[in-house]
């Protein structure tokens, strides 16, 4: 049983949800494909096909909108990466699958348009101010799933360092990955670092 | 015994190489505070104190500025990294100070310059051209200089992965580095890994 004012209020929410998914997800093609200073919400709201006005009401500055976006994209990438390390076999080669879906995680396009926003922010006050609490909070969720990944025990000195040279590592990767392909390398050093990690973690 | 010639020459090539030097430090001061985009030629030879003229004969576009001046400033700190390397000294923690050396040679203004110019290469296919193989060889350099201050020997098998995974790593770690000041973390993340380079190149 519905009411008339309900059976209208969903599709218009849903209406609304999609056009917003729509503005962010053409906003981190953009920043991807144009980087941060070729990305204006003129383009974005022509290639998401929604009118100026309703771009302007969701996100009323270019700055709303490439946060935003980023972090749409980011959580979207976040449940996806939780998804699939979930289905990962246990085993002996547990660490280096772990190491391979983070290093895919970071090489990814969405690692350009969060990497376009940084760098971005670096000199930007306004931009910072709400990157920095993006960045933080985005770090912290990823730390998590990675103890939760390798199964380390960050109670014993040493692992919690282990852990963020673990991030800091595919960071640096995804960055050496941006203007080259890069992934042949990368997939031996990673197997190299799992080799450290199952020795380390032990 | 010099000719006139001689005597003239030599003050105009050293005018010449201290004019040049000064639009490359403004360029790398420009990129550090204003980013890639926020970068003009006018604006680098008024902080300078160099006419248009001369900085368009030197340098005709902003492509040729940015990336000389971070070819210039990357040659110039590797060279003091060098030096400093070589003044390490031997002992237990050798290891730890080489990576707090490289650390901070990736958290520098130098980096984020380049930082500056990587990103912008991605999106600018003309700029990329001169910004790969500059990445190529400063690469190459710097991994020398690593397997060098770290004594390792790369003929044994996993120990060049090692290597690229250290310098991934400090890159990752300049990268966090760029939107906070990240050193107390980084100090600890890199004595963990001095520890486990310790062991794996002994």
């Amino acid at each position: 049983m519905t009411t008339a004012a309900g059976a209208t209020r969903v599709p218009q929410e849903e209406r609304t949800r999609v056009m917003r998914a729509r503005l962010l997800e053409a906003t981190v093609d953009c920043l991807v494909e144009r980087g941060f200073a070729g990305t204006s919400t003129t383009l974005v709201s022509e290639r998401a096909g929604v009118s100026r006005g309703a771009q302007l009401h969701h996100f009323p500055t270019k700055n709303d909108l490439v946060v935003a976006a980023v972090e749409h994209l980011t959580e979207k990438r976040g449940a996806e990466l939780a998804a699939a390390a979930a289905a990962l076999p246990d085993g002996p080669r547990h660490t280096r699958a772990v190491m391979q879906m983070l290093g895919d995680h970071f090489a990814s396009p969405v690692f350009n348009a969060a990497l376009e926003l940084w760098v971005a922010a670096r000199t930007d006050a306004q931009l910072l101010a709400a990157v920095g609490p993006l960045e933080q909070r985005v770090g912290r969720e990823t730390h998590r799933l990675t103890v939760e990944l390798l199964g380390a025990d960050e109670s014993v000195p040493g692992v919690r360092e282990l852990v963020q040279a673990t991030l800091d590592l595919v960071r640096g990767l995804g960055l050496a990955n941006t203007i080259t392909d890069d992934a042949h390398r990368r997939g031996r050093i990673l197997d190299r670092w799992a080799d450290v990690l199952d020795k380390e973690l032990a």
